[in-house]
């Protein structure tokens, strides 16, 4: 798996990728299909599938990394704005098994879909519903 | 702002939520406009505006709470995968001025839009352009 892991290979520096930052536990790199000009990814340099596998020591090191990447690529590129989005399992569109996050720089007038409420779900008996699940 | 911020009050119990999970640091609870069943805002209970401003004190036990809520969603609700979602600043999306993050679970044919990339962003000579930035 890791051996042949395309992110594993990036952190290794077996393959190339553009690069914007590492540090000891994560590294930087420009995703090679990006939704806006600067799209980013962030990856532990450790494998692991997705965020629910994230060890408890990387977490404090790992996010600040993620927080200098976003202040970085916001500062470089000039964009006033990000997301960050990590898809989880396959369901929500991971396709490299190896945990990782998406800064997406937000420009006027780009392509970035928004996520947008369901009707169907926001109607308060609904919530209700699915709120009991949670006593 | 904070007197004011609507999150603020939802995590001094001044206004009614569907909170799932509470840790000293955080809350989470169930999004009333969702884009899926599910849907699930998680929290500081500390008023920030957005993920940059994170202090360094809380990276590792927020994340590790919304790790926590994550599972917690999944195994509740049923869900084989979800999106993590944060907005920062108003070009990306983030509307109420208190960070926080989204928690997608993911469905077969839900409706939620997959991001994906721009063609006029994905050719070599762009982003080399791009990463110059960072050189």
């Amino acid at each position: 798996m890791e051996q042949d892991c395309i992110f594993c290979k990036i952190a290794r520096k077996e393959i190339p990728a553009r690069i914007i930052y590492e540090s000891d536990n994560s590294i930087a790199f420009l995703d090679i299909a990006p939704a806006t000009r600067g799209h980013t990814v962030v990856i532990p340099k450790v494998h692991f599938y997705n965020f629910l596998d994230m060890p408890v020591n990387l977490m404090k090191d790992f996010f600040l990394d993620v927080q200098k990447v976003s202040k970085l690529v916001l500062e470089k590129i000039g964009a006033k704005g990000f997301n960050l989005i990590q898809n989880n399992f396959e369901i929500a569109g991971q396709i490299v098994p190896h945990s990782h996050i998406h800064i997406i720089p937000r420009y006027e007038n780009d392509k970035v879909p928004q996520f947008s409420k369901d009707p169907d779900q926001a109607i308060p008996e609904k919530l209700d519903e699915v709120y009991q699940f949670f006593q």
